[in-house]
């Protein structure tokens, strides 16, 4: 499996450890989840190392979807959150360091 | 052929697996179908392992097309599918995994 | 010459075929041309196999370029149109599959 | 670690020089930090040799983050700074030139 | 040095011919320059064999900020300009053909 996509829900920060997988994740586009609130959703990555930075804005609206091109590595440890009312999912694919055969582990 | 395009209508999901083709699909872009309806149409993909993860949401009027930047692999087996009531096109490459030989019988 | 571009428009399709050079044609970006209408102008691609794929959508004083990330090898033999009053100006680069002796000859 | 983010704030122009890190940074997003004001804010970059360049102008309400793609080097010495009232977040990832013993090292 | 930035003013097209360094420029963002005239500009690409191609188009307090995906050789040898009353900032990165030891002469 290449694809790789998750939802991140307000109040419900996403961690992102791949343990049992090398390679890289890619995350490139975030788009807002469904609600009826117009208030804006802010995507943020957490390191535990200083404070979270903003990775996308997303107005309902008017900018609903953001490519992003980030890329993630089986020693990063992050946690994904968003400040705002609705969810926003992430999408992208994993690149298995080396071969095919890791690939079915990565359970996303 | 290197070019890849679908249209994915409202009610049919387009499922993609590439049974015979070893190589990587990029898909590229999204772009909003032909139609009069105002609402907005949101590009969703499923795996059958979990809900389906949103690719974009697209605004008649305001944001017609949108980026992307998502791969397939030969083992991905994924379908799409349109939330909201217009189609929506896709277009990208595909890269074949080793030679010239194999791309012809890409039949997409 | 590494650059490339075009100017697609309405009403005369673009014919895309690299007959006498090896490389990979890379399109990154979709302008829309000078004029007057407000109507929304359609980039699309034919490739003589099924219908025409919707590549991007333009809305003047609203979206006037859009990024691409589209490629075509030497054997794609696609057609550009414009849906739509104004013209759509395309670019991005070249890149010849076996050094620099081949550009040259690349009269795009 | 691969994920990189910063947040420059208006008035504290924030250096870069990869001193003791052999890599490439890609800076591959920005976005606009939270704040009342409505005025926009633009992020430039200066290298000491001539005027600051404007890499983005973010818009609050309109266009509230924007896809970057640029590379800097061990040797590259420049500074981002902020016109306008609001923060700018940057994010994107290090890739570290021979292998992974350099990257915790790189306290970003 | 690995990032490249340059301000193409109104009336003032901006020749790029890299004479002595081999590598490859990638022009990735176009920014709108400051300005109170709410016009559109227009950033173009001549060649000096046919008409010039648009690359994108700046709308003042709607869209600031546009990316590009553009590459130039050292057999390149182009014009940018602007149509309209306000600059654009370009960016991007070079990319040295075989090593470092060109990039420090690459006065851009």
């Amino acid at each position: 499996m290449r694809f790789w996509g998750i939802e991140v829900k307000p109040g419900k920060p996403y961690p992102y450890h791949a343990d049992n997988v090398q390679g890289t994740l890619h995350v490139t586009q975030a788009t807002l989840g469904l609600g009826s609130s117009t208030e804006k959703s802010i995507l943020q990555c957490s390191t535990g190392r200083k404070n979270p930075v903003f990775l996308c804005s997303l107005l309902p609206n008017k900018t609903e979807a953001c490519p992003l091109n980030l890329e993630f590595d089986e020693d990063d440890l992050v946690s994904f959150s968003v400040i705002g009312p609705r969810s926003i999912h992430l999408s992208g694919f994993f690149e298995a360091a080396d071969g095919d055969e890791l690939r079915d582990d990565y359970e996303y």
